[in-house]
């Protein structure tokens, strides 16, 4: 019954090494963000190789805001959720660390051995907000972000992938201030560099790529620059690209329509639209766990074969008693 | 910051209390399914006065099937996500009380502690399978059902909600010993009683509701039989009608379409159809964090306008170190 | 079954009417520290009236140092156990609040929420070490610190206590510096002012409360200053002393003496000096569980005599199936 | 900084095989009882080299009865502070699975995913009463033990170990059956046998060793008869002995002790029978974290000194705000 064992991309590597295995294509890998269970598996049933465990889609789902008001012991909660919901692996987005280099580390820890394949730590301010959100972006001083690489590296095994995100673009810091950080950051132990840009053209990613050539693979999340073709980031060199929010605002929306027309017209003008039960039974495997339930109470069976046995319960002796009290 | 506080549903009554409005209400309420606080808050914006906290789509987003796989503690730490994330009052599927009458008082004591305005018990034996799958359903004996309400209801307040789900119909035990265990489980201290089909038409249920009267008002979740017209319903004298798993299957059929559109053509295909970041801003609330920012740095301001104090640490004395050690 | 309602403390006033029932108590009220359900538990059952939901004690216990290392959702679970686990009133240790006035409003809120009579914020910045370590303990601006706690105070119910703790004697900021916080932790809106001192004697306490008089009640932990006499406290007009982690170190030292005795003579050497089973099991109130489990069995039977019913599972049928399809 | 790492029973093995190579040792191995991560901290600290992560002690320290009051996935969440305090292999108590074959291998992944050594399945009914307490411990059917077995044999990995318990003598069903139980558990796919006994002398044990021979390894916790001499457990070819819960009761007499001399006495009294602040800073590691933020602050220098970078937040552009819309 293997967790997610008949999905394409569940192999007997770990989780650190699949991610590495991405990273390391000579094309761009493409992360699929996901905020829960659920969202993980359709992920992996769509062909997905790889999943981002989204900061701001596991904080709304939980009804919060992406402004580190959800603890990090709940978010990794529901990462262990992920992980196990598609089978993949998950790059964890850590946020600013949730502190210095010690939660950060700790953070680390416990998402190694929750399963996941690496993590993601931005160089903003605790507690941050939300990239695309509003124009208070201070960067965190380059050092306490490379102690906090540098403390994560040496807390966790060398297969667990560490991402260092640099938020100098979307700070207004500027191009040689974002490649600055991105070399310390790369000194400091970090496995990948994830450049963010909210620029609804991929110009700033190309002048960054230029400059940083192979120093390290590099990691975007064409949110706001969707409209970029996908031959772009080949051409760029990009070894990932992360669809981060994309599923859960799909969701959103189709739950918004689903309430609306429920409200407005009842159940029956929703039904064309949405999954079935059906399908979402075979999605989750339940014929599965039907048959696993047939095989082991075939089992159980086999076993109680042997004559049967009266069993009673009986008091303890007077000294037993007296013992225990 | 109140919580959801502008939300429609949202009064100063207990949750309890709340959603003993919704079923004396003579017209049939309409309980939304959800399963985290998006979802959750979603229902509360479209307009929905109260949430049904749904086990079978609880369970699928965390990834797990509806089997009593998930533990009772994981799942009202999502109710409580839930209760907080519409601020509507939230009927809880307990499912069959995962164990005994002690685990089921410990379940209401927890759920009425987050803030749930009722729970709804149901007479399957533990571990259960989802109704709508396979043939097996055996019924708990009718004591069991009852010992378990009778121990909820001496656990909880007053106002709290118990729901007693019979799943007679489903386990085919006819029409008959449906009636007889919804009275038993009225004696034995329900509120309301939840009479489950999984038919495609109404006729089950009209039969059960004549023979019932107005003993106690009936709670119905019409899943299969969703073609009948919401007049029916109150011809029937329903008291609350579950729309329990549509928005979950909604987001099912999105992000499914989602990530093959990614695959197939990439972000800017899908675009159009998703919620912008705009929307997912404002239904999260980010302004008004926006707003309490600004206000409570203004504050932070005044009272830091006294003079500036300069602080060092020293060392505890030698004879503090002493006595420490 | 109410838990603990057999405990002496245990009233229907909210908790956070009875906490402040012990702040106006002219004589000093005793809060004493617990860290999990069990030491709350045996708190209440030796006649204390109020508990201390003690950082660091939680923090041992869970294995982890006290510097923010665990996260404020899973100290606030461990919370939900000593409110439930001694049926006193509980003062929770909020430490900084864990970032900013949002996160301290939402600690906040979910303190209240599982039932905690109230918190403590202290002046320190987050990650902070604790007060006994070291040497490095700065402070945070007081504008900080008096937005965090106007944002609380705005967040929960005006029966939930504010407790300010001031760090300036800690940090060796000096006595002019403790007034000038805890005035305005006052003005933010403090319910009372925990003034911390980790000196051998009382005298720096002595020299706050003689400027200080009645604006506030005073709380203090006298940790270091163990040996001043209770009738001091009086005369000092403090309103409640904490004694924080004396339960804590008691278990330390006890487990360690019975590990070393067990590998070095076995079971038998161990046994006079701990707690037998009965004892165990009286204290946790087995035996009302079982007179419960007698109570319901004999309702179950009552429910049950009436007339047997067979019941089946059957299958959907032909068209049932495949609508659910 | 790795967990623990500086514990004797520390090594580079996975914890399955650490536990197996105790089960293997020709010489009874001890299993010491804890219940969080302080306990298990101290235990490693002792010398012992495994931990019992037993039920009835985590139940008591979360403030609840060992009758399967909790849920699996809080007592899971212990777990893994045991797991983390300690660095030793822990063998979790499971009691019955919490429910089926589903239930009870769901209950091994997970306890396999957070680095637990093993686990214990018992044969009685869920949900389970304390085997010391009263005198109902109806007996599962053996084929509904096996089929748990066998479900979570082929869930987890080879090395992590299945150790099977039988309450037959608990139960009073004699020792033929108990015989034939642990024969059934065998061929089930249990790793060792945990033969459980109440009776204050060793007698049943020894009769039970004397037919089971060298088939599995056995394991027992002479609670109950814990005068027996340790030299006896080798003449009986013990492979691992527990004592499971004296370090929660040592806890328990102490805190007692503590809280009743605290209200009658005052702290004087208490401070030199408990361990010392600084005892407490050095168990838990306190110097080390010192030294690790002193560390890692110089690094945050070194690379800090390359230029200061004047960084400011900017708005996002017209065009770009726009497309967020």
């Amino acid at each position: 019954m293997r967790v997610s064992e008949n999905f394409p991309g569940r192999t007997g590597a770990t989780a650190g090494l699949r991610l590495r295995g991405l990273l390391a294509d000579p094309q761009p890998s493409y992360l699929m963000g996901a905020h829960d269970g659920l969202s993980a598996r359709i992920a992996a049933e769509a062909g997905f190789t790889g999943v981002w465990a989204s900061g701001l889609c596991m904080s709304t789902v939980l009804g919060a805001r992406d402004s580190d008001e959800i603890s990090w012991a709940e978010l990794l909660d529901l990462v262990a959720r992920i992980v196990e919901g598609g089978g993949l692996p998950v790059l964890v987005d850590a946020d600013t660390g949730y502190g210095n280099f010690n939660t950060a580390r700790r953070f680390a820890a416990r998402a190694e051995r929750i399963g996941a394949a690496g993590m993601c730590l931005e160089d903003k301010v605790f507690p941050k907000m939300n990239s695309y959100f509003g124009d208070s972006h201070p960067l965190a001083p380059v050092g306490d972000m490379c102690a906090k690489l540098a403390a994560c590296r040496d807390q966790v095994d060398a297969e667990f992938v560490l991402v260092a995100r640099t938020e100098a673009l979307i700070a207004g810091a500027g191009l040689a201030e974002a490649l600055r950080r991105a070399e310390a950051y790369r000194q400091a132990g970090a496995d990948a560099i994830f450049i963010h840009s909210r620029r609804r053209t991929v110009d700033e990613i190309a002048e960054f790529t230029a400059e940083w050539g192979a120093r390290l693979p590099l990691v975007i999340a064409p949110t706001t620059y969707h409209t970029v073709p996908r031959a772009t980031f080949a051409e760029l060199g990009i070894a990932a690209v992360i669809w981060a929010n994309q599923s859960m605002r799909a969701a959103v929306a189709a739950m918004r329509q689903v309430c609306r027309s429920l409200l407005a017209d009842g159940a029956a003008a929703v039904e064309p639209g949405i999954a079935s039960l059906r399908e979402l039974f075979d999605l989750m495997g339940y014929p599965e766990l039907e048959a696993d339930e047939a095989h082991y109470t075939a089992l159980a069976q086999k076993w109680s074969d042997a004559k049967p046995v009266r069993v009673q319960s009986h008091s303890m002796s007077d000294e037993d008693v007296k013992h225990v009290s």
